[in-house]
Parts: structure tokens; C-alpha cells; sequence
């Protein structure tokens, strides 16, 4: 097995990229080959010990920011990272590909150069989101910020089904993220997309009240892209925020320093259960092959977790899953 | 001055609510009328102290529900508390009107019955959400859950006439909700309404990611109604499951649950920042009359700051202040 890794695009630079994946091949039984600059590549890589013949580069001269627009940048940069490992990906070179980079761009590449399955109208981001009882799938969470109900649907299945084949979860859960329990509630897209997945051949639950979502409430969680992306970073920030707070105020005497001290197993483990970095990366679910986006501000360790998942899904064999059940649950 | 008070919609039901009012005539200087079932207030009433000329009632036989057609509603439920209470407001028994009730309804009857200030095309509910800093003032968090660009570029000018006027905070940052800070980021309706934001007559300092909203970026944060009512259960949802989760790691040793005990006051004064029963209600900007929405899970405590705030607002003239910068703001 063989996974593509774009080395551009991460808040970090490549140096914590070129990490993550010198660490995965010493620990996982595979292949990497890394896109990017050659050069900088091999530098970095040159302060690493590990098998040589588990690493190779694919050079590409030019880089796709998060202020270009996706479409045109996929369009015109042909030489940057993510298009040449799209493209590699796409032509068999390898069996995933992974970036940090512009969601958009990986998106537009996805469906230009590594294409959609049939049937499908969207490929939806999906990632594990932690919660009191244990992890929600969530999908879209950013590739789609405008949708229409027909997307949901079809996210809905595809979630359905990986929670239910690759996670292990019988008949999942499935609900519609929501401002409310009630089926009249929620804007336009939301309502009408609960009339359809109703009818829908899946274990629908009606809405998960957002208020809900972070004690687990269901196994897949639906929503179009920019309330997905809104939930995660919001989670994210509560987390940050509620733990500087807490920092404050256990400075504020010695008593409470002293309390805080004797409960750093407990912060450690809380901190732990909330990481987005234990989870890796976002698959692309819709797409023939499998294209991961890890966070934009992810580490070595999230790398290294990112091409981990992306070798589980190629061992369970996701896509031609959902290749199959999709056809069958659309009928 | 005298406030109308709806005592349908409450989640605890009406027996909070008028225990609020009654605390709320103890200890401010203001009248009340309580709307609803007229035995059933006065049996509730009958079992506290206040000065008996503080509180009258107004009879309503009907209520509006959470699952009724908000539009239907307030047309067809004319004895409905709601639809009472507002005709009151608007023929001037009273200065301001606070409910728990449907939120759309109570929009729908805010513009059929009261009616919206001239030029302004949708009213906005606005809260106070804390941020680790302090507070932003957020809005629309769910009047309007479609919504187009040029009503965020009004709640943009309302929210920081607001913040100016009544916060007393000079020249307010005015934030777009968004899922990055770049200007290409984000859905159809924030893009559309990032241009004309850069246009309007108001301290607009671009996108306020997400993820920084709990630190306090902002002192206006701009969304549509869908994304702020889910900004604001995601915030309570976090705080309840994190409290949650910290409550399992701290009893799981003797050391552990000492620790806890030690920051008992620290975790109290946290929960405190986050509290929205301190902050009262939302008021209903764009109104010709002051609207207040009441959150539907309201304690006594809850009522009580809300209806002080509605208090706080007719003292400081607020509507008209929007009512007159509006026009100016607006050529």
C-alpha cells in the first residue's frame, strides 16, 4: 500500500508534514510518497532515520494557499502539490491521498481529477467528533458550504453506511443537525431535507438538537458544510477558551493552585477525549478513491493519525462499500 | 413603566415564570401584567407577597406552542397569550413585552402587531454571549433562519448602535460569523454579505472565525438566525458536556475528588461566565416597540434578569436611538 502526501498547505509548514510521515512508516507496514518541493524535501528528511525505500518524492514546483480561489487554482496550477498527487492518485500510483491544504481546492480536485462515483451528486468531508459517550461521524463538515436537500440525503446514506461498515455500529443513528427537536424547526434546507430523509432506507432519527450533539446523542450527525465546519470550530474554540478560563481561575490563590495540581490526570485526560489530533484526518466520502484532508493546523502526531485512518479505509475497503450500497439504497 | 409578560411557552411551565415577575415587582421599580389563564395565575400569585397594585392579568384562553405554524399562528390564535400580550404592547398598555414562547410566532406577531421601525426589512434578536474577555453582543440567533445579505448588513448597523449606545462600548468591532477569517471563505449569503459590510457606515473588522468567538474577537458578531441559534446551543451544549465529563474524571480517585473540592469556587465563578440566566433575554431589534424573547428553558432567575433588561432598555430609549441612526446610517 502506497499513500500520497502533500506536503504543502499546513499552518506549520512541511517540516511537521515530512514528521508525520517518517513516523508512520516506522510504525505502520507501508509506503509514502510525498509531494512538494524536492529539495526541501529531501533536506528534512535527511535529519530522519527510517527504510528508504518506504519514502519517495514527487516533485511539484508550485503550491495552491488558502487564498486561491478552488476551482481556478485546481484548473491552473497544474504543478503545484495537490494536483500532482491528485493526479498520481488518480493514475494508480497510489491508494490515498493526503493534504492539509485549501479544503476547497481538495474538493475541486477531488471531483475534477479523481471523480465522483456514480449516482453520487457531492462528496461530503466526514470526521469523527468527539462526545461525552464516546464519538458522532459528522458529514459535510466544510466541503460543501451551500447545499441542496438532495446532498444531505445522500450524505446521510454514505455516513450511514460507513458508521455502519467501518465503525462497527449496528443500524446507526442518523439525525439532521438542528436548532430544535421539532420537525418544523430549522431554515429551509434543513426542513425540507428531513422530509427526504424520512424516506430514506436508513435508521433516520429526526433532528439532533445542536445543543445535544456534544453528549452523543447520534451516531452520524448530518448537516451541509459551513454549519459542519461552524460546529467543529466552535468546539474547538469552547475548549480552548473554557480551559484558559479555568487556567485563570485556578491562579487566583494558592488553595486552588494546589487543587489543580492534584487533578492534571484529570485535565490531561478531558484535553485528551476532545483532541481532533487522536481522530487524524477528514475522509472525502463520495470520491473513487480516497482523498483525506487533515486539519490545516495539524502536527506531526495528526499527520502520522491521518495516513493511519487513510490505510484503514483502503484495508476495509470503504469506497467499494458504499460504491455498491449507495446503488442499492437509492433505489 | 410596565412590562407585559407572557406566562405560556416556558419549558417549566407557567409557575416559573410568575415567580420571576413577582421577585421582579420586589425588587425593581416597575409594574406587570402577567398574560395567560387567568385562575391559574392568580392561584400562582396567591401564594406570594408583593404589592398587590404591582401585578395585574390578562385573561388569554389560548397559546401559542412550539410545533404550531409560527405565520398561522399569530393570525389564527387571536385569544392566544402571545397574540394578547403583543396587542397590548402595541396599544400601549405597556412599555415592552418579554415571552418564552415560539420564537417564530413571536417574530411574526412582533411585525404583524407591533411592525418593524421604516427601512428596517427584518427584525433581529440579539443576546449578550460571554466570551472569555467579557461579553459580544450576537445577532440574529434565530428570528430570521433565511436570511439575505442585506438583512445582515442591518443587523450589522442595529447590533453596533446597540453595542454603542447601551453597551457603551466606542466604536464596536463588528465581526462577520465565519468559518475563516480570508474574505473568499464561507457560504453564498456571508460572501454576499461581506461585501456590503466593508460598504456600511460601522467599525467592520471582517470575518470573526468561529473558533475565536469564545475568546471575544468582536464586539458585534453578524450571522443569520439558523447559525446564531446554533452558535449559541453549541456554547451551552459544550459547557454542559465538559462540566459533565469533568464531574466522571473527578470521582474516579480519592486524590481527585479533593481536588475538585479545592476549586469548587473556581468552577462556580466559571459556570457563572458562562451562565446565560445572567444575561436575561434577547430583545427583538428593529420593532417600533420593545420585544423581548425570554430563553425557553427560563428559571425565575431567568425571567427576572430578562425582564430588568427590558427595564433597562425603555429607561435608555434604545428603539428610538436605532430608529433615528438607522436613517442616518443608512443614506
Amino acid at each position: 500500500m502506497r499513500i500520497i502526501v502533500d506536503s504543502i498547505g499546513g499552518d506549520k509548514g512541511p517540516g511537521e508534514i515530512i514528521k508525520g510521515c517518517v513516523e508512520a512508516v516506522n510504525e505502520l507496514d507501508i509506503n509514502i510518497t510525498i509531494v512538494g518541493k524536492e529539495d526541501e524535501i529531501k533536506e528534512e528528511l535527511s535529519g530522519y532515520n527510517f527504510s528508504k525505500d518506504s519514502i519517495d518524492i514527487l516533485n511539484a514546483k508550485d503550491m495552491i494557499t488558502n487564498e486561491d480561489d478552488p476551482a481556478l487554482a485546481i484548473r491552473r496550477k497544474k504543478d503545484s502539490s495537490m494536483v500532482v498527487g491528485l493526479k498520481a492518485l488518480a493514475e494508480g500510483y497510489g491508494d490515498a491521498f493526503v493534504s492539509t491544504g485549501n479544503t476547497g481546492a481538495l474538493l475541486a480536485g477531488g471531483l475534477f481529477i479523481v471523480k465522483r462515483i456514480e449516482g453520487i451528486e457531492r462528496a461530503a468531508l466526514a470526521t469523527v467528533y468527539p462526545t461525552r459517550k464516546g464519538f458522532s461521524l459528522m458529514l459535510d463538515i466544510g466541503a460543501n458550504v451551500d447545499c441542496k436537500p438532495e446532498y444531505l440525503k445522500q450524505f446521510a446514506i454514505m455516513g450511514s453506511i460507513y458508521s455502519e461498515k467501518v465503525l462497527g455500529i449496528k443500524s446507526p443513528k442518523v439525525g439532521l443537525a438542528n436548532i430544535g427537536v421539532e420537525e418544523v424547526k430549522g431554515n429551509n434546507l434543513v426542513r425540507e431535507s428531513y422530509k427526504l430523509l424520512k424516506d430514506a432506507n436508513i435508521n433516520f432519527c429526526g433532528n439532533a438538537e445542536v445543543r445535544d450533539i456534544p453528549e452523543g446523542v447520534m451516531d452520524v450527525i448530518v448537516c451541509d458544510g459551513f454549519i459542519g465546519n461552524v460546529i467543529l470550530k466552535l468546539t474547538e474554540g469552547m475548549a480552548i477558551t473554557m480551559f484558559s478560563i479555568l487556567e485563570e481561575e485556578f491562579t487566583k490563590s494558592f488553595k486552588s493552585k494546589i487543587g489543580a495540581m492534584m487533578l492534571k490526570p484529570q485535565f490531561k485526560s478531558l484535553k485528551n477525549r476532545l483532541d481532533y489530533r487522536e481522530y487524524g484526518g477528514a475522509p472525502l466520502l463520495g470520491l473513487k478513491q480516497l482523498v483525506v484532508k487533515a486539519h490545516g493546523s495539524s502536527d506531526a502526531i495528526a499527520i502520522k493519525n491521518a495516513i493511519k485512518q487513510a490505510k484503514t479505509f483502503v484495508d476495509k475497503d470503504v469506497i467499494k462499500i458504499i460504491e455498491s450500497e449507495i446503488n442499492i439504497l437509492e433505489k
